[in-house]
């Protein structure tokens, strides 16, 4: 473990500064953990003061405790479960008094229209949102923890359709990084067509569908890096110039000509403000 | 039936010239009948002179049995089935007699490389092509019968996973119309990852992937029409900028950098030649 942990620390960026990391769920927990190790060092490695936030899922204690014992091993200072379980709990100081000292959040995976229900507009969030942005924060969120991080978030759907608007249930996400909707599970769950459907919903955003064990991580600007093991699908409807869209029924197929698709791999990085491939 | 197809007679473009239909798959063959109808107008209507071929199903009597039945009650004033069992049958020259006066061929569905490999580079498709590209008969082919349209065809794959080279199994096809590659029962069955990672193999191709009950009507030229009650959705990867298709493995995740991807809908039209939208 100890020494494919030097290797990938070979294989990492410079550690200039904090970031976001969105996992399109499943990423890997036993054997190399690239992501979740990725986090850890970004968070400040021996020296992150970790938060794990584990109010998507129904079952946060076991859940928290499975992180835990990771970062753990990994060697974090110090790990902090923030289980909040209702609104009212969430405005307790106790957790304004985590976060002050804290220099990495993870959020977990479960159901992304609890977590937002829990922790939208609460002083919590808030405290994170305004760490994040002075790059005095290491976010993580997977699965549920992934689907939140827009202003526009995808709550669920369905698949094996022509896209079409009732595919896809849209909600107000945790607005972490507004401009992008976010699909998580992408590939394994066949989820193209919904992420068509929002983003055909949402023409002033950017798709981003992120496969299991895979990451875009956001380091402070509009550009992204992709790791791990599978594909994050960017959907840009920027250059769109026509759509049905405003003149059809929820469970009529969408139409959308001159979507932009990358579909991109470990290593490849994404400017979502210019719009382009940072050049290979 | 008779009130509805007047009614359809009069959305359909003018009936100017013969039309190749690729179809999706699971085309309406009991209520408004739409595609199957416009196959029939193409064909000469009342005049026409149908082919069915299902050489693809391993039932091909019941198939059969029921297109003729469909035809025959839209009033085509000859329909023969022609079902070749094995390649030696296929060049008794009964066939070619029956394609000389024959104005509508209509695949089936089934296995595409059942019928590929009873069909291909037999005097009976090579009299078809010759036929179509003259514009002296019309040719659909609908699942099976779509799939084998291009020179390029996928014969099998797989979905839920991040695009990758064995997620698909390529197969020489019909070369109907050399320049694309069909995918069908698209969003139905969840195949747009596959469809990205044979376009990825494939670069001078462009994909088409084809929903049930829905059909590309290209009239002589390379200018498709959408009919019906899905979408078209178009991969183009003639813009692509990077793959890193040669330098991996089979089963690790395709890049592909600035693909066009257009979702078209009934009414749409679409220029393969030159890459873009027929005005709206």
């Amino acid at each position: 473990m100890q020494q494919l942990e030097s290797s990938l620390e070979q294989r990492m960026p410079p550690l200039t500064k904090s970031a976001v990391l969105v996992i399109g769920g499943a990423e890997d927990k036993v054997h190399g953990r690239e992501i979740l190790y990725t986090f850890f060092e970004r968070a400040g490695g021996r020296d992150a003061n970790i938060a794990i936030i584990p109010c998507a899922s129904r079952e946060p204690s076991i859940i928290s405790e499975r992180y835990r014992r990771i970062f753990d091993e990994m060697g974090a200072k110090a790990i902090e479960v923030m289980d909040i379980r209702d609104r009212q709990q969430g405005e307790d100081p106790v957790w304004e008094k985590h976060l002050e000292n804290c220099t990495g959040v993870f959020m977990t995976g479960g159901d992304q229209v609890r977590l937002c229900g829990l922790l939208a507009d609460t002083p919590v969030i808030e405290h994170i949102r305004r760490k994040v942005q002075i790059g005095e924060m290491t976010l993580a969120g997977t699965s549920a923890g992934a689907a939140v991080m827009g202003r526009h978030m995808i709550a669920g759907g369905g698949s094996g359709e022509s896209p079409n608007r009732s595919l896809v249930d849209m909600a107000t996400g945790l607005a972490i990084l507004p401009s992008i909707v976010v699909d998580q599970h992408f590939h394994n769950r066949n989820r193209m067509a919904r992420l068509v459907s929002a983003i055909a919903m949402q023409p002033d955003q950017i798709g981003l569908g992120i496969d299991e064990d895979t990451c875009a991580l956001f380091e402070g600007d509009s550009v992204f890096g992709v790791i791990g093991k599978g594909t994050v699908t960017v959907v840009d409807p920027t250059e769109v110039t026509y759509t049905n869209e405003p003149d059809i029924d929820a469970t009529e197929p969408l139409s959308l000509h001159n979507l932009r698709v990358h579909v991109l791999t470990h290593g490849d990085r994404y400017d979502l403000q210019h719009h382009h491939i940072v050049s290979h």
